[in-house]
């Protein structure tokens, strides 16, 4: 393991200093082989939209654990919001988020400009995220993943080690149809790279981390929990082999007037298709993932669940 | 420059053959290098569909002229064919395709299998050409450069170096929208590789050379001539400064029976909007880009020429 040396990590702004500084920690890696560590130096890449938390600090630890060299880029990407008002008010929080990235050992933070980003204006040419990306959180928000895989993708690209080195980028599974849709673009194109789904982190009360809970009032945050709980019973009741009974956790769900929901499926967990059996009477069997969303107050919240009946 | 000794290529298949046999490539070029040449080598890559003529070993030579290590692939991309038919009759030629590349030096072929390159059948996430790939070529052939820029992108993606190494890659200036398409995907998406634009080759009668043009018969061949008469007709009164009148040329052209016009523009030549100008009686300076598109036969013939009013 390389040693994790709590500091500031080294801050870049151009696609050139993403290069070059990436480059020269790969080639100091390759010369100062970790103790135990494969000839092959790696280097592991956290796409992130900044103002961060301990699920961020949970990814750039799981980079940090298995490759040589740790790059974050935080990046608003203006392309994936739908809204204007949304974009403007999405934290920017830097200096708490170096902060943060230090005390996980990463060594590179790229935080560019939008115009560093997109010099020409919106690019003419993108990612299509196709029919994976129109249902579920792609119904609620037209155009969402077509920005963020091409946004992804360009990141992914310029933060590729320019050496022979392993490649990895790291995603939350908080955002599962996210991690689906890109990791489905990684192997439809054939990017040189290994997608990490990292598992979610949640509050002691159980709500998943996220950079929009901090507009959650005390009593909106009491009520958003409903939907931990509608996920926990359906968890439950997989791993005995219970029917799931979906129309007993939306009338749950229903119960709680300061939550409006948008939609809680069961679904395969690769196709993100959904199952018929989950809404059936029958025990459940197998491996699915539930996904929810919800209007909390002035926030939209998702979250999901893995369902395992063994 | 390295020497070019005629042989015969190394043939791949599969994409970890690509990855393991470039690289291995690219280690020996790097433990041996040319004479005067930078520490840092090169890959040149050359995408094509096969049935190569001696517009193919143009591409070819100019990779071979700069780069260390030359990969060509041959792959008949279903994706960018609107009719099957013509995907069906697009010759293959590999044995003589592969004497033709050795003659000009090329290091590696890799022609893989429909399945080897979307084992999940058709993808799901692709590229979006947006407005440039929709008129010109796009407007005859609907999701022609959709297609196209996929296939590139995972061509590009998997011909990539793994290691320290230039990338380019080789486009004929034949496919002008194609080459447009790409160094703007390029540039949208950051992949990064250079784009290299090669000048058409044509026979000694003026005609573009593809692949295409064995299916004309004489009589065709000769009617399709008047598109080389028309592009070069406009590219004199550009050098004389003169206005292109594209009236006289357009009368010219409808004079052939044999050949049925679909395009002929004048366009800037990144952008590939037309110029208000090219129509008008006004006298031609600066540079554009003249575009044919015509059928004639059994054949969809493209060409383009440079104007240069000085």
């Amino acid at each position: 393991m390389t040693e994790t040396i709590p500091g500031t990590p080294r801050l870049v702004t151009t696609a050139g200093e993403l290069r070059s500084a990436g480059a020269e920690l790969l080639h100091r890696a390759a010369e100062n082989p970790r103790r135990g560590a494969a000839r092959r130096p790696s280097l592991g890449l956290v796409p992130t939209m900044g103002a961060l938390h301990a699920g961020h600090a949970a990814l750039a630890a799981a980079a940090r654990t298995t490759n040589d060299v740790v790059v974050v880029t935080i990046f608003v990407n203006p392309l994936q919001f739908g809204e204007q008002a949304d974009l403007d008010r999405y934290p920017r929080t830097l200096e708490a988020d170096l902060e943060l990235l230090g005390a996980q050992g990463v060594d590179l933070v790229f935080a560019p400009a939008a115009d560093e980003v997109y010099p020409d204006g919106p690019p003419q040419v993108r990612l299509q995220a196709g029919a994976l990306g129109e249902k579920l959180e792609g119904a609620f928000r037209p155009g969402h993943f077509d920005g963020m895989l091409t946004v992804v993708a360009k990141l992914l690209n310029l933060g590729a080690p320019d050496a022979a080195a392993d490649y990895r980028a790291y995603f939350g599974r908080k955002d599962a149809q996210q991690l689906a849709l890109v990791k489905r673009m990684v192997r439809d194109l054939n990017f040189p790279v290994d997608i990490i789904g990292v598992p979610t982190v949640r509050d002691a009360d159980g709500l998943a981390l996220s950079s929009r809970n901090r507009f959650l009032s005390a009593d909106e945050r009491v009520a958003a929990l409903v939907l931990q709980r509608a996920l926990g019973m359906l968890r439950e009741r997989a791993e005995r082999n219970e029917p799931l009974d979906p129309d007993s956790v939306l009338a749950m769900i229903a119960s709680e007037p300061a939550v409006s929901l948008e939609y809680l499926e069961v679904v395969d967990p690769l196709s993100l298709e959904p199952l018929a059996f989950a809404c059936a009477n029958t025990p459940f069997t197998g491996t699915a993932l539930a996904l929810v969303a919800a209007r909390v107050g002035p926030v939209r919240l998702i979250d999901n669940m893995e369902l395992n009946g063994g």
